[in-house]
């Protein structure tokens, strides 16, 4: 069993209610690795009986610091139509709410479809660029295979001050794994806090609330396969104690995966 | 008083039960405004005599079409500790829920501070612009004094695609309302929708879910007065059924007020 399936996985104790538990592979600094809690909470609804549809955005509120152990996952579907289902899951941990996610879920049709953001082009092939050395960092980085191509950290954590934290990588789940909404609801907050890139140092961060929209179908998933995806991220303003990121995931045929929007707490 | 107070006004029935309307001030095509809505909603926390801190981050889902009406708003304060609250916000009609909120709260304190986009420069004024007409269009947008500087539909809807959705405008309440919080969710979603501007012709749409993420504190709203704002706004994707939006709310000073993301369902 690949350690993210291991890591978001659910049983069903009764209706509505599911047992999980934080996973020593995807530790954080305290606690468990976002991007995994997030698709915990969104593989509550995927493992639902009456979940219909794919997901389409999926905001999660982290409320307290997740302790290492078990998590109780509700879940209430708050309103469904033909088409649309709002779910809302709550986490908990000795009965006190740890985090609160709202996720919609939609059948997908056919549609007048374009991009407006153009995919980057012109890139290294990931196995020209180095890996990126997580030595030193928490356990869930060793999950990822990161190797940048632009922006980042080129000068490591020396505390200097950058113009900006612009950063674009190809990443990919280590052990390899088929994409699906799961792994792509993980690897969307896979992108390093922009404010240790900004300056260059690190200190204690924690994100407050994190919102991903899938843009891909089930098609559009099955191609990525276990590949690469690019994955681009930068922030607008750090400001008294919080600052904002956004990024997208691209595949490798250039078609945008999802995007992902946060704002996180920091600690100076 | 002013229409935007009117909208969102709100009566505390017992604890965490508030009532509020529909306004026709702010009438959409189908129901009201979602940035209304997102305000009214915003506003029930911020009315409940246990809130405190400022707005942080606020993610509405709206789950079904809004009748004109009375609508109930129920408040649950999910988890708080000293310096941070997680509201859970639920609108109701007739018993079913209409629109679902969370909402972060934080004390906001002195930390090294930087912007990172920067602020479009060299605009023209907004007085050097001519104010958008709104002829035809639902009566919300009738309540924005709104000056296009660059992009938008200078062709008008003529049904040709444009290579992209992207318009920088300044945007001022009609009449004229000091911004606070309340002003400030509701002119992050008074952005048209990008598709109408991709393809120059209209269509049904609806926000399906819309977060904001305030940078602002106090001091800069009540620097910001009556002045207009400056919205920005752009899309990533359109693609079977739905597209993202995201926007960014300048003040006259050049500050980061807020910015905004949305994921919106089409049908053409």
């Amino acid at each position: 069993m690949h350690p993210l399936d291991v890591a978001v996985a659910l049983t069903a104790t009764e209706v509505n209610c599911f047992l999980g538990a934080t996973s020593p592979a995807y530790a954080n600094m305290v606690g468990p690795f976002g991007g995994v809690s997030s698709s915990l909470l969104l593989n509550a609804a995927l493992q639902h009986p009456d979940c219909q549809g794919l997901p389409i955005a999926l905001t999660v509120n982290f409320t307290a610091p997740m302790d290492d152990g078990e998590i109780a996952v509700l879940t209430r579907l708050v309103k469904a139509n033909r088409s649309t289902q709002h779910w809302l899951v709550e986490a908990q941990q000795a009965g006190s709410v740890v985090a609160l996610a709202t996720a919609v879920f939609a059948e997908r049709r056919a549609t007048w479809s374009a991009p407006e953001a153009p995919a980057p082009q012109n890139l290294p092939a990931p196995h020209a660029l180095p890996r990126l050395n997580m030595a030193g960092l928490p356990i869930w980085t060793q999950r990822y295979d990161m190797r940048v191509i632009d922006g980042g950290m080129p000068k490591g954590l020396d505390g200097q001050q950058q113009a900006d934290s612009y950063s674009s990588s190809w990443v990919r789940d280590d052990p390899p794994r088929p994409m699906d909404f799961l792994s792509l609801a993980a690897v969307s907050d896979s992108f390093f806090p922009r404010i240790f890139l900004r300056r260059r140092r690190m200190m204690p961060v924690g994100t407050v609330s994190l919102t991903t929209y899938f843009h891909a179908d089930q098609a559009m998933l099955a191609a990525q396969g276990e590949d690469y995806v690019l994955g681009v991220a930068h922030a607008l303003a750090f400001r008294q104690g919080f600052f904002d990121q956004s990024a997208q995931i691209w595949s490798r045929a250039g078609e945008l995966l999802a995007s992902s929007h946060q704002i996180v707490y920091f600690k100076d």
